[in-house]
């Protein structure tokens, strides 16, 4: 097995590049990645180990394990983290000044390790700098989050099947988990920041749209278990409510986030009248968002929509409400930017988006749909092309 | 909604005594605890916010979301954790001059703002002060596993019936997926240290046994995608070779973890063998493991009796070789202690073990069984009953 093979090799050195480029407009001589998810994103797999970055120059793949990679100059099996300098001293490599670690992905015991590893240099925040070079997506990971969403659409076609009367929520969402595992999801959740936790996703139904959870998902859902306080909560599909579902798109190391409705019977004009509204939102939103346009515009464009149709008492939660309305997307489910009015982010090409204007109508439950899009010349193209109408089950 | 309701009320006061005991040994005049599983633990519950436990007298429970606890004079809403401080001052706690923080369950980024709140504290590591109270567990959290423990074997009572002939091995394993999930596991795997990463558990087969992994596995297994190196790799299980099945038993906020093996068609006496070797490690273990026996004795009784048979080559993985036999479970899959040849705690009472001597043979894939038990004063007690002979598929 080689580290990295030929057909991932220019894409890995074209990743390795952008990182090489937000370092050098942050005072980061070199960073030195441990994460799982900025292992992967630097090597293009999932192994034990670091990869070291210079500034300019070669990286250096430090592997631990598996200890069955092809030697190659550039890839270096190493027992432990401690060895890592003099490595680099005897392969030409200066020791940095100043070091960038990942300070959000990575635990206190880890950093305090790494930094042990280079008691001169001063270190810095590598999280930051791999969350920019991640937030722009490369062609490669673009087709990769194409290729998702067309099996996250393959899945949905399915769901109205998987109903039957009487059914709870948690039943119903283990039959769609069971079509998403067949068409190929992997079976786990990437959320950044370790603090928030989730199975394969969400389905909720009426009055538990609106319930509040501990984590900052919209229409969180309490979940069957304090211990896992989020999604179905056992109760039964009941007739006039709506059920939301927003399932996991991972079918590779990238995922797309997509999120439909279905109606059991039938339901009020007025949660028509707002999934109408989130639709609406999205197809104006595709158009608005331009490379160069900032984050906040989409934000507050969404907003001023939901005024005019005088929906503000019921969007992103009625209850309980969220402040954002979209997030990026990618290797992990919460990537930058984050779609809030706070942003300070300027839209750029390949960025990708997961925009989820949701509406919570009391008794009812939740309306409203997410499609992930890629940020073109010409606007949002969507990645997870479906029905965006409400869609019926029984 | 209570925080700590009145039924889990004694036990969290049990758990908080437990830390403290502790906490008396390491020169930690307080704890602030911030991760989900400690949370939990010293809850009862999964929120987002902070646990204060001074090292005598009332912990505070600051929750920062959701805001729908009940309010009680011991649980404080806040809205960041920056106003812990002045908050613990108006109740007239004084602030500790040194401060437990979790260095290996929050990030480098969290700990450094939680430090910043208490600026002339000395921090310590309040990881291990936890990890030590959770080795332990309560006769309530007994409970919840041997609860786990019923349901994993009702869950493994339904594999035979899974199998059809011509299946991969992610076939079988989507299919046990679902009679886990009906038989109400939650669905996420929580494992500690955040550099390992699982789906719902691993059914490996053949070749794949032995498939070396970055992560501290048994038996590993390659996985299907760079991006999830571990367990069912797709291919068809073969007449003359194993099938073995360790899945997820997450279904309260704790777990079991258990493993049996079926084969497919014949398999040669050396597999049986194997196998049967497991077992009579565990029944041996089962009397030796008391109270007050160094771990290490479980370790190296386990290796005498492979060496005494002969089957060395083949224990604990042939080409690729993990150098433990078991570990403790709780909350998480990875609890302490870790069954070694270097371990340095003793046995207790109430300890949670999940032994698993298991066995690579060539071209045939895993055979051995894993049971989680309790450390009684006559032993461990089984918490997996269920068959433990090599079950047949087809």
């Amino acid at each position: 097995m080689k580290l990295i093979n030929d057909k991932l090799n220019e894409e890995i050195r074209l990743r390795i590049s952008k990182i090489q480029e937000i370092m050098s407009s942050s005072a980061t001589e070199a960073v030195l990645l441990a994460s799982n998810v900025n292992i992967y994103y630097s090597s293009g797999r999932f192994y034990r180990g670091y990869v070291f970055i210079p500034l300019k120059g070669e990286p250096v793949w430090f592997v631990v394990k598996p200890d069955v990679f092809q030697p190659e100059e550039s890839v270096v099996a190493i027992r432990k983290p401690e060895l890592i300098a003099d490595e680099l001293l005897k392969r030409g490599y200066s020791l940095p000044a100043s070091l960038g670690l990942e300070f959000d992905d990575l635990s206190y015991s880890n950093i305090i390790r790494l930094k042990n590893i280079f008691p001169d240099a001063e270190i810095t925040n590598a999280s930051s700098i791999l969350k920019k070079a991640r937030m722009i997506k490369t062609p490669w990971e673009i087709e990769q989050m194409k290729i998702d969403g067309i099996h996250h659409a393959n899945v949905y076609r399915k769901i109205s099947q998987c109903f039957r009367p009487g059914m709870t929520d948690l039943r119903f969402q283990i039959e769609i988990e069971k079509e998403l595992r067949l068409e190929g999801v992997l079976g786990v959740s990437r959320v950044a920041g370790n603090l928030m936790d989730i199975n394969l996703g969400s389905v909720v139904s009426g009055e538990n749209a609106d319930s509040e959870g501990p984590y900052e998902f919209t229409m969180t859902g309490e979940g069957v278990d304090p211990s896992l306080p989020v999604g179905a909560n056992g109760s039964e599909i009941k007739k006039g409510t709506t059920v939301m579902v927003d399932m996991n798109g991972l079918f590779n190391g990238y995922q797309t986030d997509m999120t439909r409705v279905w109606a059991y019977g039938e339901i009020p004009e007025l949660a028509l009248k707002a999934h109408d509204c989130s639709i609406r939102i999205l197809h104006e939103l595709q158009e608005l968002a331009l490379p160069g346009v900032p984050v906040t515009d989409l934000f507050f464009k969404a907003q001023e929509l939901v005024k005019e149709e005088g929906l503000s008492d019921y969007f992103m939660g009625h209850k309980n409400k969220v402040s954002f309305i979209g997030h990026g997307v990618g290797i992990e489910l919460n990537e930058l930017p984050v779609v809030t009015g706070r942003s300070k982010d300027l839209l750029c090409r390949n960025m990708t988006l997961a925009l989820e204007p949701k509406f919570v109508i009391p008794h009812v439950g939740a309306v409203g749909i997410e499609n992930t899009y890629v940020v073109t010349d010409s606007g949002l193209q969507n990645l997870t092309e479906f029905p965006e109408e409400i869609l019926k089950l029984g």
